[in-house]
């Protein structure tokens, strides 16, 4: 299985189609832009390419949307896709998404992916190979997925050089992006949004700097990922909230022992990940 | 003015001795630790090392105290400098120091200065001369600074290849460092603490990884930071919970247009930063 069709060239669907040629699949690519076609036709990102679905639609083998969640929902009702068929999605949250899928009607396979290499930067000309080298990958099954299926994704996520390969729950990875996607991007935003002194730029260390970052942010994309996953995001900024009252507090009760403690729990977790991310 | 006794050298201590003596300054460096000076004079980072400040202590046309705050005020009162010398610090917070400076009777010129190129990695073999490429300068004057103080500082600065040079008050140049350094790793420690699950490094993307690079903290020296710019810090922390709470709140009455306006806003701000940054 090795004909891909991407649906949406935008900076995940075009680094994956990249990658993915590189490694000798065949790449038919579709964008609603027909520049964005053509860009990725001269660049070698794709081997053949459509403003038009139908044009490739029985073709591939796999088939990727990277596009916003409520096109997958378009596409999936105005598409029809045969059973040989395995259709993916790269969306950032998972369960009303899974859910929809498994009411629906397909023909086709269907197993939703999320390759966790976001960048602040959006668009074809920031596509890139090389993007996905270490990242994490998560399989998450519907109940239109079989075993060839998930084969299929595990054999994508080798070719494009991904690192850790985890098979989950819609519920769960929604619970945990809400922790390590949401949640950074909230406080990122909250951040560059808490002052207004115009001579910030001229106080800022690496800190500030790597922090805030993801507050440049496709507002589009993230309101409705925010918004998909809404109720696990309430509960990580409320336990955040309370973490930082924590220090607070410590500042308010100059209990300066009780805040080391904190930055030593901080730092021996943190190392902890930079850790079991180098043993694998 | 050419010959720098720096005392401490940590990452940054042994960062400024690295990068001046490249710069043809003549670096004395002392620290309590004698395998640190072995490892400095191995390594080039100083023209000569001792244990003991007195060996250099009329040598010097400025010293640089690159110690822990509580330290500082330890060798000001101990050691008594010339009225030609240039004494500083890099300290990165500056009200309370700068008030006991100048209550004290000190021969010596006395400047205060922030390098704003920390490190989350603290000891000598972290070391870098290539550090301060493009960083920000603060200088806070005391009152025993004069015009030539000021400007010893910016030719060191420009030595290091900084970037901006601002000169502010100890009491501005706290509340700005609130909010630029100490509030950001306030929210990196909130971050990686605000949950138990094992599994958390299998769902973690660049966003994650970078708000909690600064959760791996020297506990010793930031809880004093936190500590001296105590009041500053609670009040960061407030505004910065009031945003996410207005982020939690255009969850809960599903205002996503409200949402979509503060993600519009956090990229306008910040995009304006890495403009004004590239435009110096």
């Amino acid at each position: 299985m090795n004909k891909v069709l991407v649906i949406g060239l935008g900076v995940i669907g075009a680094s994956f189609s990249y990658a993915l040629k590189r490694k000798n699949y065949y790449i038919y690519g579709v964008d609603k832009d027909s520049e964005t076609i053509k860009y990725a036709l001269n660049k070698g990102i794709i081997n053949e390419g459509s403003i038009d679905i139908e044009e490739f639609l029985n073709k591939a083998d796999i088939i990727i949307l990277a596009v916003y969640p409520k096109d997958i929902y378009n596409i999936l009702e105005n598409y029809k896709f045969n059973k040989k068929q395995i259709v993916t999605d790269v969306s950032g949250v998972k369960e009303e998404l899974v859910n929809i899928v498994n009411d629906l009607d397909l023909e086709c396979k269907y197993v939703s992916i999320h390759p966790m290499a976001g960048r602040e930067k959006s668009g074809i000309m920031y596509a890139d190979a090389s993007r996905f080298i270490g990242a994490n990958f998560l399989i998450i099954p519907t109940n239109k997925t079989d075993d060839l299926a998930i084969e299929e994704m595990k054999k994508l996520a080798k070719a494009l050089d991904f690192g850790n390969i985890s098979i989950i729950t819609a519920d769960y990875h929604d619970k945990m992006i809400a922790l390590t996607s949401q949640l950074p991007h909230a406080l990122a935003v909250a951040l560059v949004l808490a002052n207004d002194d115009e001579n910030t730029v001229d106080f800022i260390g690496d800190s500030y700097r790597d922090l805030t970052r993801i507050a440049m942010i496709n507002h589009k994309l993230w309101q409705e990922l925010f918004k998909e996953n809404k109720n696990n995001l309430i509960k990580n900024i409320e336990n955040l909230t309370k973490k930082l009252d924590n220090i607070k507090d410590c500042l308010k009760n100059d209990d300066y022992l009780q805040l080391e403690e904190m930055f030593k729990q901080s730092t021996i977790k943190r190392e902890l990940m930079n850790k079991k991310k180098v043993a694998r």
